[in-house]
């Protein structure tokens, strides 16, 4: 199994995702600011396992805290949740995870300091625990949909890597892959961070599924071709309405999926659902730095003069969405999640 | 202006498209087999400009020869002719280009050697001068499509380095931009090779032209948001029906236009017009080599075991197309180029 977040000796370990899939190493967190920085420089990245980092992060903030009562602990909390929710904007799985942190604390402000910090640390292990479990009921929900011999197209890391450790859209196919019925899994390289090369093709080889990697330019040749019977992603936001925030390029996927009539699905854990946010139109999108685009590694891909526009997630109108996939069942559009 | 084939003192010479943009070299060909090399490995590419240094290929086959007449002389360069063909499959400038040489070869067999290379040599040049021309008329011809304050959205080069100096698609935006008419070019970087990133915009940066790069995931995203009025592609082979060969990711491109009310028009000299061909499912599609995808530079992207599927080009229907613009005017929908 891949375990990219564990918590080991009253540490956090993280598999850094940066080096994959050349070198496999876990890194070691003590402080809360080391696990933010994790976090906006995509040692760890994937909306569920970024809220999962997260709440081990405010586990190490009250470790930090050398506050004498639970009143205390509470007060210098906020600080470490406010610095880790600066981190990144579009997945909502963070702020959900620092919202439970919260409320643990706040709850129990009355306990003595050591026993609020085990409070704490059993929250977070519990929103890694649940996650992973909800992983595998969405799996086992959306391996219902993948036909025999399914060729399947994803898009981005929707993975183990992006989660406690099972998978959201790579769930679903794990779970389908189980049942024996993925024939073939297109992965998208996904420029410009290429989660598809890096990570999604590095879980494919680890399990032994059969897969072929495309430059993300070729989704829509592959797809005419008649060889994509179904595609699945995972989402970082999703509106009340259905309309999903995922990896940019995914909305570009859905496009192409509708006009070659093939079926598109999210897969994502009722954490990533935001009831708040009515659609897609009031999503935040992170803008990240022109060099992701303009250089690669150390090799200068264009010209430094060279204006970039870096939107690091598109939003998809729910029209495009054949199904979201949850822990608790396939829904439908139009989408109602209450 | 941008000259990237060149015949002086008796050589070819060619930019050496790979190393840009952050070198400008040019390479120097005295023998046929090495002009071969240069267009499989990609120091020359782009339909019209692999045309032209297959040309030139051919001179310099003339002048290796030690055939006593023209009669062995054009025997010798049949050998040449047929290494350039193998070269690459696709574009169909470089056997048309070919196909010029060896019909004024075979026209003037008769004439004695020194004779025959000044008239295969001229053959050359005018290949070269004629796509010069054409690419500008071309741009004429495009420039009344584009409207004032226009942002025009391209995929891979179809620009000076693609041709004699000009270009197609980039032709159409030089002469727009003379003309006052462009706001802004959206660069698609074009993966796998780059040569949105690496060659349209050192394009754009050296004609001081506005532009914005983009990865290729973000281009339906930009469309979503409004920011695109029209779409400018070249072309590898247009078949008698319109269906175009593009740099793979134009069908993706075209698809997303239509999505989005977007006029998508393709810019190609009537050189790239193959009437032997009945429509887009003929033309042969090259498949590169899976290092391409799973590489960049000297970085490896995805693991060594992933297979990769790597077509250099797609098909776009001639009913995503709104107009061929050539130098002999626009072409509309249905096609015909009789």
């Amino acid at each position: 199994m891949i375990a990219p977040i564990r918590w080991e000796r009253h540490r956090l370990l993280l598999l850094d995702q940066r080096l994959l899939p050349v070198e496999e190493r876990m890194r070691e967190y003590t402080r809360w600011r080391d696990v933010a920085d994790a976090i906006r420089t995509l040692v760890v990245r994937g909306a569920p396992a970024i809220g999962c980092a997260a709440a081990f992060g405010v586990v190490l903030a009250a470790r930090q805290s050398a506050a004498p009562d639970g009143y205390g602990l509470v007060a210098d909390l906020e600080e470490a949740m406010k610095g880790l929710a600066a981190t990144r904007p579009t997945a909502v799985n963070l702020f959900w995870a620092l919202d439970r942190m919260r409320g643990v604390a706040e709850a129990h402000r009355a306990l003595p300091v050591p026993a609020l910090r085990e409070r704490l640390l059993g929250e977070a292990q519990a929103i890694l625990d649940e996650d992973l479990a909800g992983n595998k009921a969405l799996g086992a929900h959306g391996a219902a949909l993948v036909p025999e011999g399914a060729r399947i197209l994803t898009h981005c890391n929707a993975g183990a890597l992006a989660t406690a450790g099972y998978g959201t859209a790579l769930g679903v196919i794990r779970t389908a892959h189980e049942h024996g019925r993925v024939a073939l899994v297109w992965v998208d390289e996904t420029r410009p961070v290429m989660q598809g090369s890096r990570l999604t093709a590095w879980e494919m080889v680890k399990e032994g599924i059969p897969h072929r990697l495309i430059a993300d330019v070729a989704a829509g040749f592959v797809m005419k071709q008649g060889e994509v019977d179904l595609v699945i992603v995972g989402a970082d936001r999703i509106a009340a309405n259905g309309d999903t925030a995922n990896k940019i390029g995914t909305y570009s996927v859905a496009v192409l999926a509708q006009h070659h009539n093939i079926p598109f699905y999210v897969a994502a854990p009722l954490s990533t659902i935001d009831p708040s946010i009515p659609s897609g139109a009031a999503i935040p999108i992170e803008e990240r730095g022109g060099d992701e685009v303009r250089r690669i590694g150390d090799r200068q891909t264009a010209p430094a003069e060279t204006p970039v526009y870096n939107p690091a997630f598109d939003v998809t109108p729910a029209e495009l969405i054949a199904g979201i996939i949850t822990e608790r069942g396939v829904f439908r559009f139009p989408y109602s999640f209450r």
